[in-house]
Parts: C-alpha cells; sequence; structure tokens
C-alpha cells in the first residue's frame, strides 16, 4: 500500500473541489450536478479532477459525505458539554430540529448517505463511525448528569444512547422520505421523558 | 386515467415474476441477478415481461417492494394483539430479532427500500405506508394496556409509537450497515423500559 505524498497545493486543490460540490448539491441538487459544473465552479480541467479523483463521481460522493460527516462531527462536539443538562438537551433539539427545518430534504449529509453506494465499505465505514461518535456524545450526557443526580443512576446509558442514535438515525430517513421533522421531535421528545422519569420525588420512596 | 382490466392469468403471471424476483433477490443478491434470470425461473420470455412491466427493472424492483411489504404488513397485522400485554411486547421482540438474526443483509425489504430509488413516488409512499401502520400497532398496544393500568395513563401513546417506529426504521438500518442486530435490541428495551417506568408502585403515592 504505496501512496504518492500529497503536496500541499494538491490537498488543497482537492478540498476546493470537495467543498464547490458540497456546495452544489445543496443549491442545485445531486441529481444536477454534472461533473462539468464542478470542473466550471473550480477552474479545473478533466484532467485535474480525474487526477485527484481517479474513481470519479463515485470517489468525489465519498470524499464529500466525508466533508460533511466532519462538518458535523465537529458541531457535535461542540455541543457534548451542553448535554449535560436538560437545558442544553433542550437546546441541542432546537438546533437540531432548525438544521433539519433550513435543510429539509436537501440536508447534503442525508442526501449523500442515501445516494452513495451504501453497500460500499466506505459508506458503511462513514455511517457506523457517525452513529458511534453520536450515541458517545449522548452517552457521555447521560452519564454527566446520573452522576450529578439529574437522571437515575439505574439506567443504563450506553443502552438509552444507542436507542436514541438509532432513532435520530430512522427519524433522518423518514425526514427525507416525508419531508417532516414529527418524527426526529418525537424521538428526542420521548428519550428526554425517558430520562427524567425515573427520577423518584424523593430518593427514599 | 383508463386502464386496461387486467385478467386473471395475466395477474397470476405478474404474481409468479414478482415473488420469483424476491426469491432470486434473497438467494443469490440483487446485484447478481439479471432478468435473464427472471425470465429463466419463470419461463417468461423478454416480451412478456415488458409486457407485465414496461418501466423494466425499476418498475420491477418497485413491485418486489410492494410484495414484500405487503408479506411484512400481514405479519406485523396477525401480531397487534400480542403488544397489548408485557408477554407478547417480548414475544414480538424476540420475533423481530429472530427475523433479523435469520435474513441479516439479505433481508429482501431492506434491502428494496436501500435500493429502488428513494426519490421516486411509489418508494416514498411504501415507506411512509410502512411506518405508519407500525406506528398504529404500536399505538394501539400502548393504549389498550393503558386502558387495563399496565402502562401510565399519561403518556402520550401516539408520541412513543412514532418514536419506536423511528428508533425499529433507524435500527433496521443500522443493522444492514453494520450486520448487527444489538442497535434493535437496543430500541425495544429501552421502549419497553420506558413505558413501564411510569407505573408507580401504589396509585395513590
Amino acid at each position: 500500500m504505496t501512496q504518492r505524498p500529497a503536496t500541499i497545493k494538491g490537498e488543497a486543490t482537492k478540498a476546493r473541489i470537495v467543498s464547490a460540490y458540497a456546495a452544489l448539491i445543496v443549491s442545485r441538487g445531486l441529481a444536477a450536478t454534472t461533473l462539468d459544473d464542478i470542473r466550471a465552479a473550480t477552474g479545473t480541467s478533466k484532467s485535474q479532477l480525474f487526477h485527484y479523483f481517479p474513481g470519479g463521481k463515485e470517489e468525489l460522493l465519498m470524499a464529500v459525505a466525508r466533508f460533511e460527516a466532519d462538518r458535523a462531527m465537529d458541531q457535535m462536539r461542540a455541543r457534548v458539554p451542553s448535554l449535560s443538562s436538560w437545558a442544553g438537551w433542550s437546546q441541542w433539539r432546537e438546533q437540531l430540529l432548525g438544521e433539519y427545518d433550513r435543510h429539509g430534504r436537501d440536508c447534503p449529509l442525508g442526501i449523500l448517505i442515501i445516494e452513495i453506494d451504501r453497500a460500499s465499505s466506505g459508506a458503511r465505514a462513514l455511517v457506523t463511525e457517525l452513529t458511534e461518535q453520536l450515541q458517545r456524545m449522548i452517552q457521555t450526557g447521560i452519564e454527566n448528569m446520573q452522576a450529578d443526580g439529574s437522571v437515575r443512576a439505574d439506567l443504563d446509558a450506553r443502552r438509552c444512547a444507542r436507542s436514541l442514535s438509532a432513532g435520530i438515525h430512522g427519524a433522518s430517513a423518514l425526514m427525507l422520505t416525508t419531508g417532516s421533522t414529527a418524527y426526529l421531535a418525537d424521538v428526542i421528545d420521548t428519550a428526554v421523558e425517558h430520562l427524567r422519569s425515573g427520577i423518584p420525588l424523593s430518593a427514599d420512596l
């Protein structure tokens, strides 16, 4: 497995192509975006495009998916502390629903996860990684709240976090299908209700 | 909107083609199944195949998805009464996990929901309908259990059912991605824990 050392200029060009493609998908849709559009937007030649992405459109799509996933991850990581209080959970809920309402069916990450070849090992690794990171973020929040007594200590934080991650995954897919964010709101509200309802009024009851 | 009246023989041939295609997808995979394989398995000519499915492979895939969805619906409907008791929930959980363990990544409905053009109106209608039927089945079960006092009356049965449907949707997709049914078990167990935990030891507490 030898890999040609990447030059700084080459990496910058690759990054420019990927972010231009991501922007085109949002503005005009995936189906309507051609390789010629990407070349026009980035001022690259056909041979340059295939030099950087020898696998063609499929490889480019994977790179855009990875780019959008990294961005989503960074946003999530910035929010980890917030899931350690109920105020943080409700802020997170509003942010998530707001993003979905803004993007709707044009959510680039959602489109890509659906459009890239899901059977490919790259796509599988990406979905698995995104889900696990989301799960860890939620789990850390629940554990912090168990430590300060806001969530019942006998709840299985990992199981609750995995269930909520799967719910968000499903609700996002249903959002792309139905165009409605109602499932996402129901998933988060039910999880919060579950985490909150276990706290007895008095610890001695 | 005129439609040629379907003959009984024609309908039978169409059904035979669809069920043969579904079986081929399970036995050898979607990618490895050609229209020639379907013709060989059903003894139909190329012109017959296109007579019944003028839209070609995409139309055939939609028909198989509809066929598998109807089968899944029938199985679900047969189970509705069982979701009205905790024993029924645990039986449902075992059945669902057992089916996923048996089919794994070859689950025909799962493959089709991923492979058919998700942006098509037919695919959207199918996913929406499946999710709503699942939701109604769960909601009816919860409402019956609220009526007999097994589930706290102040829980929003519809919201809990929608959340669990989205969770099952997401866990199924993650099963196809990761090959593991662990998410599905976590989703169901967390929902049951939520539904059970709300019941106080004494109604007067």
